[in-house]
């Protein structure tokens, strides 16, 4: 590359932060760690910061942050703390693009932060732009900061639409794996354990991600982002069941052409590609071997079967609060299901009682979509405590 | 589109003339025929040119022309004939886009010339770059020529090129449908007649592309092709066999990203994609549905079954007169086949045979290059004699 790309990576010690260092490692010419940050996990800032040797380092959590300040004493680099830390790494003037890969609701301060500062913005966090995409894109347009995906999904629909006639696009078609329950019959859902939502077929993610793909919602969650990300209305984003997460995605044009992006299922990737672009990284990688793999599938998804995709076409459709309250909820239930407090099958349940009575908010003004977000967390609290669920 | 786009038609009364005709007619705001050329097929001309206007037919058939002229007395219709009059239809001032579809080497002089008057090139006869790829691409090269392949796999490579980072192409991958005896088992290729291999599964098409299509020499053309359109050598162009036809064919990048185009089998689409470039034209035809088509597989090729497909890398490789002398030997093979005077299996054989005595020749001289095919012509005459196929 031309000149070597200054990286901050929020959410560093998480599947996708772990990923992208894994990336910055093997083009050490090309690429350069200039801010880590995590939540908690000061043992792995610690090692992550000893290797890459970043300007700052920011944990969220305040005694993570001075025990890493300890543990850093002489290294010259700047330990930052609190939500104030997180969105100054986010927004450090050092960096060029920013990885916001932050799980949850939580990532929508720092991607903003991220975006007002004009960064490239490599983004993993899909609840931003799901809760708040009116704000964060409107952000974008107004500060030059440009938003790539790192999802595979939405990477490959970004990849596709590269230098093609974006005026005959006629819709998007959105692959899912079908998480681990697709196909095994609806008496399987019944009987869901935190391991078995855990164990996905395909895609190795951490744990909300997982959940999220075993209820669909993840994918619901990517409806509403590609929404934002590429400006089509939800009747023009498709789901298709793909149990060979070969095909990444696809884009359909007005005159019946489709075309696809396919490669291995290595969230390495599309980080790459956000990284490098508008250049491709040379990568050592076993390459896809379609004939090895032989047999590439597609079923239509089962809205009944999985209501929470269902849920976020709605709550995309219905727009103002109910997509944040969706989201916000959405969270309370899975942690509420992983804690073992909550039913595989009321997920669905607890979201949509709280998107039923989403307030009616101005979703351009950041505030509101927050307030938003904290009403429907705790509207959550009190259905789950209705469900017999929730602590 | 922003101006109508005026049309010459070699081969208009073909498989691929057909189509291109169906699309000028849903589309004749945008598109507009003023020549149409065909070898003898005066009855199709003489229809052609009352549904569709234009300013000039071309008859290669001096008898057909004649013909062609008093049907179309009085029309105000100009009525070439012979090759000169193909040639004077391929270069027409008053055209934007040639359609190259005239079938076999007998293409080559009308593509050549319509590059050399700086034409839209929209190719779909693909031995014109096979036996002459040299002389065509620098000419088009020198002429400001824009060569549009109407082929499916190489519109698909096309497509999925624009706007991509070209450097970091690694290989393309046409996929081949194999044929009617693609996992048929080696038994059959012992008995195979023109009608069992004018059967296709997957493509109409005219007979010569058909049987090429059985013996996969079709894709070994291709492959050739492909090379001259796209610049890359062979050991970076395969092919894999896809028996469902819908990945028209793939690019795979540097970081292991692979792009592909997918359509229903309708050559409609790849040659209105052509006629539109660079627009993508709205066409009301069923899109493909992928969850409907349920499954896309992939298997390497067997160069020992159809060993057509391996000469023609060997071609390639050679250079020289030996992709001339393979082309001209296929097609007089094809011919014999066809006929009833060639088994199926000797295909390879013959030109096999004329490949290993093809002449060290200049292959950027249109004249060596012409002289080289004439000469494997015979040579293909005479070994078919002792094969005791030829008449």
């Amino acid at each position: 590359m031309t000149t070597r790309k200054r990286i901050s990576i929020l959410g560093s010690t998480g599947s996708i932060g772990l990923s992208t260092l894994d990336i910055v490692a093997r083009r050490a010419g090309d690429l350069e760690v200039v801010a880590l940050a995590s939540r908690s996990d000061f043992r792995g800032i610690l090692d992550q910061a000893r290797r890459f040797r970043p300007k700052v380092v920011a944990l969220f959590d305040d005694q993570a942050a001075a025990d890493a300040k300890k543990g850093l004493e002489g290294a010259g680099i700047e330990v930052l703390c609190g939500a104030q830390g997180i969105l100054e790494a986010a927004s450090l003037p050092d960096a060029d693009i920013v990885v916001s890969s932050v799980v949850g609701a939580a990532g929508i301060m720092p991607t903003y932060a991220a975006v007002q500062a004009g960064k490239v913005v490599a983004l993993a966090n899909k609840e931003a732009l799901v809760s708040a995409g009116a704000v964060i894109t409107a952000e974008a347009e107004r500060r030059g900061a440009r938003i790539l995906p790192i999802d595979s999904e939405h990477s490959a629909v970004f990849q596709v639409l590269m230098g093609q006639d974006r005026k005959a696009l006629r819709k998007l078609v959105l692959t899912a794996s079908g998480g681990p329950f697709f196909g095994k019959g609806p008496g399987i859902l019944e009987e869901v354990t935190p391991e078995m939502a855990l164990d996905h077929p395909q895609w190795k993610m951490g744990p909300k991600v997982t959940v999220d793909s075993a209820t669909m919602m993840n994918k619901g969650l990517e409806v509403i982002e590609a929404h934002w990300l590429f400006g089509l209305p939800g009747d023009r984003i498709e789901v298709l069941i793909h149990p060979q997460s070969i095909v990444h995605s696809m884009v359909e044009f007005i005159d019946g052409s489709i075309l696809a992006q396919m490669g291995v299922t290595d969230m390495r990737l599309p980080i790459a590609f956000a990284l490098g672009y508008p250049e491709r990284m040379d990568l050592p990688f076993d390459p896809l071997d379609l004939a090895e793999a032989r047999k590439l599938e597609f079923f239509r998804p089962d809205f009944d079967l999985f209501p929470c995709l269902g849920l976020a076409y709605d709550a995309l459709r219905r727009g103002g609060g109910v997509p944040a309250s969706m989201n916000a909820a959405n969270e309370e239930a899975v942690d509420a299901f992983l804690a073992g407090r909550l039913p595989f099958k009321e997920i669905a349940g607890v979201v949509k009682a709280v998107m039923d009575r989403a307030p009616a908010i101005d979703d351009t003004d950041l505030s509101e979509v927050l307030k938003c977000d904290r009403w429907a967390r705790q509207a959550a609290g009190e259905i789950m405590l209705s469900f017999g669920g929730a602590a």
